[in-house]
């Protein structure tokens, strides 16, 4: 196990998805920052379950309490202890499954590398696990956004094979994300992707799709070459996260079928610094932000339950056909985004710590 | 600057372009490997330049000395000491950039992040910052050869708009991907891409593509949830490659349009383990090694540094016009190759060594 | 702040005196290990106050809760979270110090550091910040001795002037030094530190005293040369405890003194290994443990809270009289026993998994 | 092996005594700071062997080279190669000691951890190990000077038996400590040191000793509660050199046996900030300096390569009497100076630029 991120900013998560609790200690945070449980909520009430009939319908409020690193309104500068309890856990939902391995899950890896894993749920390996990031993430973003401006946004731009149409990113909000169930400020694509995901739904499939994200507001100079380059920690940070199969940053795949001429991003004079005209960099240049947004795609597989009959084996090997119970996203896509803009904000808010240094 | 990356097989590297050495110190590496400079120098000339004219023309022997933690042929397991001097340096080629930073170069982000940089030759954003990592790399592959069998092997798939077709990947050699000087095991494509680099290179432009990896033989296991994923380090260590945009694991960007009924490996007895059918987790599961190939594809930009004309700004701010002198790659796309497989080599000895605290 | 200790067998503490609660997460426990909060809490009531009048009447029953990381009663792999809530909070007590930093105590360096400090009870320097410590040591001790015999016993070997007579180590046991409440298991000694310690309580003073540890059978190899040598990390360890001021290993600072023909530890054979006849190295040689007890003695400072009036000064500078009210420790040295002996195991717990790459 | 020390000024050593060279990487040093090989090369000097016939004879100019990192005089941010080659080495010295492990010395160790061990001259448990860190001390210690003033002084306090008087340490200056060969400034003392030193070197054996170091004109602040104490990582890294038994600061363990009303430094306002009458703190508080003179004091274990004979036993466990060829240094200590100023320095570098993110 390796639950800590962060050079500075570290960040430690804990909990299963039906034990006790989960949370994160928050170790780094600055001393006299506001902050209390208002601050965090909202993002974990964004990423909770059973908000539509997208997602599955565990009901949990998840609210969270602050434990330490927090006195009179303001961070002390110590480790900030974050709880959230689990409320609805039914471990008999997965009993059927325990002797065989979900395909593409984690369930036969966690069994191989940790000799068990937990009876249900998922254990480690569920979503569950991605409120402790949530948490701490809302911290990183509340001071990024005080500090330098800030501002975190993803959504979905594509579900299966429905891609929505290229967004003006630049004023952008979160409240048009949350404008319909599926998170597609394209209201024509997402009328379609919400059709899909209910199709998909009752034919006891799942389906995968593609998140964008921006960081607006991002100071220059962030990122530390070589290993610990901007864009390799955001794309660990991304490939954290379950279900991730590919991470692109700016022109990303398209970019390596480009000429120099066309993907160089010339320099111009923007309003007292030195800006790009075009953005096929996403950000960085040469493992450090450059100032402009920062800008890339993440793409989501299915979710591995699913309620359909699949031909598989026995951790013995032997031959078997399983249909999952209980309850599954059918599309985790729209509650990811939370995690992405948290997992976002982790990775700036080390960086700007990190950065720090050049004022000793 | 972060140049240390592992947590257990821990490798730290040093130079510029134009200094009088560059290298690396490999920490962790266990006791009694035997290991001489034969078992390194390979995959350095393998990624030297001035191998064909796809490449700069800098020439450079780039003979690495074992400095220490080697003795009568076998490791100590003390840090190995790996240095490459720098013989042909010439700051003059660079001397009429240093006022205009080079569009989509780290010319502009260093001297923001550190208030100045390598008057020449990139520095430490340059390729031959990796000639450490790929000295540090052949000490992991050989190690990882010898205990597990394991075989990391990578190939051009696209240049610019051209694509390789799909390769049976089972039996490839270095030998086969080192058959043109391209490195693209299809012939026919191969022709194709290389007409398209010198092309390129005449018109003084450079061009992108990506390459593929695949991993064989490794152990079930690797890899640490949740923020050291198998795929996450992968990702960072990838993304820490200079002119990297994008990394995609198995099924990657495809597997977010399809379902969880096509996208799932079902399990099926494999001599004597449980392995999958489809690969389309790319040999992870849970952000763990579940046995099959690990399999990803990697999109590079094409280099920012070109002889073609620029119409970009000074560090001030004023329009300029930039039309780069001195040796530039129009590709780095093949030369890549052993950067990719020594990174891969490492993140995977990394796993390894931590993996093994199940037998404490 | 730097919360986060080891490098395999991690553990994040979190918590103030007077918040919630405190605790830590254990990252890296190997899985399968029977493990209840039964295993924990005895280790919590030898540390927690109000054990006898020695100490601080503050009553607090210290139960831990096992949040995370354990189901069916074994470890999972995944991390544990380890939670004690704070009952006993006394704000008040605290108040009139508010301007006037206690002398020799962390009031004035937090308030420099942070810009802030906890109002009351020391916040992250009280020694209740050590329940998460001594939580997590009682995992990693029940893990050494399960799998290496491991036995770690400390005791008090001074209070004030008052020494006790030398320790035969080898049969000590912790129902011997719990004897008395002053666990000095030199009855004489203890009888008269015992009177010290009521005689400096009774004049509103405090009293240092010195601790003696000793941990057998353990492994030989543990230790990482060269900056995570064996005596290297447990000096760290040891040094993080608030009010120590001295660690020595072996023969220490009298050590010093001899020469070499009669500090070197002769080699002799026994029981199928190498060992040696005396043991000046106190078990570790070249930063590598040899297989001989691990002995070492810690020097703790009297506790800076005392009732009795201080000359001192504001933070502002000016003079000023300061006589701490409310429950205050007249000697910690008793109750560090469990701490001491909890940050060994950590360190030893630690060390055994990075040497486990042996076997990889 | 553990061969990286600091979270933000990070030095990575190598090397063998009997390589083809030592030396370090300084990963995170800022940019723009003056820096060339004469910047270094003081401290090394006063390491260096051969000094007088108080150390060993092997003769080494130790002469540094920095490969990377620095460019026109001035450092690029980037890591900082140094390198030192071995001149002089005499495998053959060490050959009729390989069957039988030198009493106290690192020979028995090594060889279980590693299976096996350099063959001669101690490999990387030699002192030629310190030759990475001081070079790496010098550049933090020219930093630490220029921009706070920071001044690191130690002297040798004890030899054998015989103790220096207490010395004012306010305008001690390494010229007054080198001002006789076994750098003690107390000349009386120093004189019977001397002679001691010499009749133990005719009589082939090897003698102890005690440094005192003290650090001046340090920022308030520094240290990173709880693992991370200042004086935590302090001891870390003096523990990590070579034959150190023991460690204390400020008062140590003669404060064990004081009382709070004698030991607590009362605070009185000193040039414009809060100061300290006494100083039995030895500048740190809660972990944390408080801007009082760092004050610590170091045990030395006399070497363990004596002359004289031993009995012990070999690898086999055989009765064996061992008399060691080579050459020895009778005593370690004042070459010790230099490494205990550079470990000095290293953690007050890394601790000020971990501090800095306060102006984040």
């Amino acid at each position: 196990m390796s639950s800590t991120i962060g050079t500075l900013f570290k960040v430690s998560t804990y909990g299963e998805s039906h034990g006790k609790a989960v949370g994160a200690i928050v170790d780094g945070c600055p001393a006299n920052i506001s902050l209390s449980e208002a601050d965090i909520q909202p993002q974990l009430t964004r990423r909770r379950p059973g908000q539509s009939d997208m997602t599955t319908p565990r009901d949990e409020a998840d609210l969270v309490t602050i434990l330490s690193g927090v006195e009179n309104g303001k961070t002390l500068g110590t480790p900030i202890g974050l709880m959230v309890n689990n409320r609805d856990q039914r471990p008999g939902d997965y009993q059927e499954m325990s002797n065989v391995p979900r395909p593409s899950h984690a369930d036969f890896t966690y069994q191989m590398k940790y000799g068990n894993r937990a009876a249900s749920g998922g254990g480690r390996s569920s979503a569950r696990e991605t409120i402790g990031r949530v948490a701490a993430g809302a911290i990183a973003e509340k001071i990024l956004f005080e500090r330098f401006g800030t501002k975190i946004i993803s959504w979905v731009s594509s579900i299966g094979n429905i891609d929505a149409r290229n967004m003006t990113l630049e004023n952008l909000t979160r409240e048009q994300v949350d404008a319909n169930i599926i998170r597609c400020p394209d209201e024509g694509a997402a009328a379609k992707m919400i059709e899909l995901v209910a199709s998909t739904r009752d034919r006891k499939d799942s389906v995968g799709g593609i998140l964008t994200c921006v960081a607006q507001n991002i100071p220059i100079g962030l990122g530390e070459p070589v290993f610990d380059k901007f864009e390799a920690k955001l794309a660990q940070a991304m490939l954290s996260i379950p279900a991730m199969k590919g991470f692109e940053i700016g022109s990303g795949f398209s970019g390596a079928g480009m000429f120099g001429s066309q993907h160089n991003d010339p320099f111009v004079q923007k309003e007292g610094r030195l800006g790009t005209t075009t953005n096929y960099s996403g950000g960085v240049q040469g493992g450090i932000t450059n100032g402009e947004p920062v800008v890339f795609r993440l793409a989501f597989k299915p979710p591995a339950t699913i309620g359909l009959a699949q031909e598989t084996a026995t951790f013995e090997g032997d031959t078997a056909v399983l249909e999952a119970k209980g309850r599954h996203d059918p599309c985790v896509v729209p509650r990811a985004i939370p995690i992405i803009e948290a997992m976002t904000a982790l990775v700036l808010m080390d960086f700007v710590l990190r950065q720090s240094y050049r004022n000793f």
